[in-house]
């Protein structure tokens, strides 16, 4: 469904390439039995009560809230952000506002003052319960849900999405009687998205969560047996990365796909970016950035290489409307579909870029829809582990992201840490 | 105003980097001799009377519209977007609607659905009006206007930024009677945001015009004559250029600089990024992407500096809730201020990176206020100038941003270009 090409003459021989292709099957077993390698078969093992119940939760918020507070962070917060943007917002009632992820308190007060007198729900999203940011924004959000609908019914509309057994946000939820859902044991953050952890306010958002879990299964049967394209790709970044190109531009013409490039730069920045390795992983939007990025992608340092997410199926309806003075010189285009234009920027593109020396690489997704974006989606994280693993490096663990915490909570006086 | 710091032991010595400043000295005055370097003085002697009418059109457009449509790409597009969105947003009745900026269909359908049937007028920035993406959304969105107030009122509520005596949008904006203002010769887009390409956009989001100015003068007297705090950024990141860190990232702990961060990386990416050189701009803001890009910055390949831009004063009003039962294990903080919070934050993510072998920078602002904006942005269009002259490339040009046009060209057909 998702297809990969690149124009890796001069990089690699077709030999060397089909070699390396083959060494990374070894990598699909071995991410399936990794204990974080759950996501490798939820496409056909998700938890089929759980989905209806995140459906009926859904509809119960549409019938109740203007907007549904999605409180969480990292792999808790970018995953169902960049699916639901990514297919142009909400389309229901309810409308989602993110805290929780970031410490900032003038961000903190706009969400309070655009939700106003407004009904809404809280879904927070944390495996622990206890991770910072999320933990001030819950207890801010809570609190306005308790003093404006009172202890019981502010409990009917907290959703906590946290580890099946243990922790501090489980533990309140038994306690509250909170309905809950599953953060996974056996899958990291940044792969979390089609669980419960994104799937909720995915579904909140009126997107058919049932044809995104299609898109990603269809994807799992084309990759599972030899990781397919994306093991073409995750060959072929390693490679790039041998010859000097250590930054990945992910390049998109779809604006609404901004927080997908910040899905994908968590995916791949934290699941390579170790041991003193990993690619660096960067982002435009075009064409917007080829009037600003675009001057150092064509003649920068040419240490980069880029990869292109285009669109196969047309979006019709949007044309260019006619002048008959033409001053601007577009009558050229009048009656031609924008869309058509968007595709021939990209080509352009491509082509300009490549003639600049930046090797590009090109990933087509059948349309933005929820299948194309489950299979996308899915491509990617088996790209991503596939690519790590041929790294050399572990693509499920984050061992650097204490690092900050810990000095934060030395600095802030946290029982048990000294400064 | 704009303060700066680096902790430059083992990069550089103290000797070195004095010498290599005071260098910089003679490239303050080249700027300001070169014919794009308008905006070096431009705080001290921009055209007042202009001015005064950025101010009245502002007061006409918040009396009659609901949105402005601002159409424009690149440096037509990201300074004002950065400043309106890192104030706050829009404070008035006007909401600021953005076009134009890219060649997606969808986006465009977004946006003239948003706008359905609202008062609105719109402000075409091009300095030419031949720019293919503006044009697109000028012609669409003036084609609104007619239908919606006829020719006669809908010239009224069109606002053409463009060159001052020429070119096709100029011609039209005389023809139709539109009220204009003036895209300088001597000052390059991304250099352009206090100018009347910035300005409207600005003054109608409500946001005080004279104190953005005024802090970009009282910058301008603490770098003009030798460069300042300014010329030490400059030369420290070359410095770290030639050490083999080749990216940036310019990293904030405020959610709304989101577009602030894209205005700085075309700045710099576009200033700098030209015959095989140039620093990698990118950016993070955190704390969200402590969560996504954190591992990578913190344990990731060693070839990246980064430049935190802090704010020095406190914003106070936002505390942490209390809990009794503490399940959170948060009640440490209860009553603290969060802003003091993120301020801890900073400081641990610098050490933390630091400690991880992360060259750090610190860039401090007073407050998020129009003072201190107007200061941060000629701090860094200082910065930018001397860094790019210190490296050896024209800060002012940007001659591969027409490749990807010309092959565009080419494969639409445009007359005068060959496929």
């Amino acid at each position: 469904m998702i297809d990969f090409r690149c124009d890796y003459k001069g990089l690699i021989s077709d030999e060397e390439l089909n070699e390396r292709v083959a060494l990374t099957r070894q990598f699909v077993a071995r991410a399936q039995q990794d204990g974080f390698g759950g996501w490798v078969d939820l496409p056909v093992n998700y938890d089929r009560d759980e989905f209806a119940r995140i459906k009926s939760a859904a509809a119960q918020i549409n019938a109740d809230s203007d907007y549904l507070i999605c409180v969480g962070i990292g792999g808790s917060y970018l995953g169902h952000r960049a699916v639901i943007e990514a297919l142009g917002g909400e389309r229901g009632r309810t409308k989602i506002l993110y805290a929780g992820n970031s410490l900032s308190a003038r961000e903190l007060e706009k969400v309070v003052k655009q939700l106003g007198a407004a009904d809404f729900s809280v879904n927070v999203i944390s495996k622990s319960g206890t991770t910072t940011e999320p933990a001030v924004a819950f207890r801010t959000f809570k609190k306005l849900l308790i003093d404006k609908y009172g202890e019981e019914a502010a409990a009917k509309r907290i959703y906590a999405t946290t580890d099946a057994n243990k922790g501090a946000l489980h533990d309140e939820a038994v306690a509250k009687g909170y309905t809950t859902f599953v953060v996974p044991d056996n899958i990291g953050g940044r792969y979390s998205v089609l669980t419960g952890v994104g799937l909720l306010a995915i579904a909140v958002a009126g997107i058919d969560i049932d044809r995104l879990m299609d898109g990603a299964e269809e994807e799992r049967t084309a990759l599972i047996s030899d990781g397919g394209k994306a093991a073409e790709y995750a060959v072929l970044r390693n490679v790039m990365l041998e010859k000097g190109y250590n930054i990945e531009v992910l390049a998109n013409f779809e604006p609404s796909f901004m927080y997908f490039n910040e899905w994908w730069k968590q995916l791949f920045g934290e699941s390579e970016g170790k041991e003193g390795k990993g690619i660096f992983p960067a982002s435009v939007i075009y064409s917007t950035d080829l009037h600003s990025m675009g001057q150092y992608m064509q003649e920068g340092r040419r240490a980069l290489f880029e990869t292109f997410v285009e669109i196969a199926g047309d979006y019709a309806g949007v044309t260019v409307p006619g002048s008959a003075e033409n001053l601007d010189g577009l009558q050229y285009l009048e009656g031609r579909e924008l869309d058509s234009i968007c595709k021939v920027a990209a080509q352009a593109t491509r082509e300009a870029h490549a003639a600049g020396g930046v090797p590009v690489t090109q990933i087509t997704m059948p349309n933005i829809d929820e299948r194309s974006l489950g299979a996308l989606i899915y491509f990617f994280e088996m790209a991503c582990a596939l690519s790590a693993f041929t790294l050399g490096v572990n693509p499920f663990n984050q061992p650097g992201v204490e690092a900050y915490k810990t000095r934060m909570f030395e600095l802030l006086g946290k029982p048990g840490y000294n400064n």
